[in-house]
């Protein structure tokens, strides 16, 4: 069962996307911001970066993880995700309400990537050095 | 050969986005935008509105994807996916022209994207619960 | 060996993508940009750019890096990935100085990415087509 951990985060990571995207629909809808604008209230601009930060860390993450279930471990690699998936929910939440409370949340998220990254690398230079 | 359907999905995936992104491009040399402005013009705001929402659309659908052509069944997956491919390029198009038209383009990649997800989290439920 | 090639060029990605983060951090504090803002300075609108610019370039790429190791060689998509990643660094790097000297970063880029397309879709028809 653990050497699917990793699918359930990638499920997860799904949702929290899901959930900054839907955020961002409800901002702009409820500050009459109507697209292309991605600007015009402050409270719609907070979602929106909100999902897009969402957005540029799950590119650098679901790569990561890739690495650290096949050439680490999926049980570690799907705990460090867990970790990263955490951390991005708090971030999310706390941005939405005021960006500056955001750190918390980062520093999880950051935990869990440089820890799935580093299972990554360290079970790719094992494989590529020693076959 | 149906279950490399999944992978012919992923192609026009890359081909979708080629396209948002080459629309961005044109705009760019037609209304005189120059990078790195992302404003100046309603035709361009809207070409680059539509790239980036297919990125976050593709982003939130290859994982999906993904989960549905393991978990699930790849032809289902590859069924539900070009469903979400036929979706995203109406939507794309429509975006174009008129943002306000994005909407039908928008439903039926969404029917696409949770037809995909629940493939996949069924299927991934199913093997975390029984093994 | 060299059928691993394409997981280190999947590790250069997270790389690059985390360098074009950084980059950005460092502008948010050296021009005094305040989050969710992301103009304000053109030293940091260039940064901003840059990173989302790589950030809609892999996500091409992945996907047609997959094709190519799947469903063409392991090795030529490792190497049309490495022109990719030498591409996208040389591009990252010439736009935070001057947008208008990311031509021929955008170009070696597009290279890698079109072979490692080419590779894939070759592949994946011969699969589709004879089984």
């Amino acid at each position: 069962m653990l050497q699917h951990l990793p699918a359930l985060v990638v499920l997860l990571t799904v949702l929290l996307q899901g959930g900054t995207a839907f955020a961002v629909g409800r901002a702009r809808a409820l500050y009459g911001i109507k697209a292309p604008a991605t600007a015009g209230h402050p409270g719609f601009e907070r979602a929106f970066r909100a999902q897009m930060n969402t957005l540029e860390a799950t590119l650098m993450f679901l790569p990561s993880l890739w690495l650290a279930a096949t050439y680490g471990a999926p049980l570690w690699a799907g705990v460090a995700g867990l970790v990263w998936v955490a951390g991005r929910v708090w971030y999310a939440l706390a941005y939405l309400r005021d960006p500056a409370k955001r750190e918390g949340g980062f520093v999880l998220g950051s935990i869990g990537l440089l820890a799935t990254l580093a299972i990554g690398a360290i079970g790719l230079c094992r494989v590529l050095l020693f076959g």
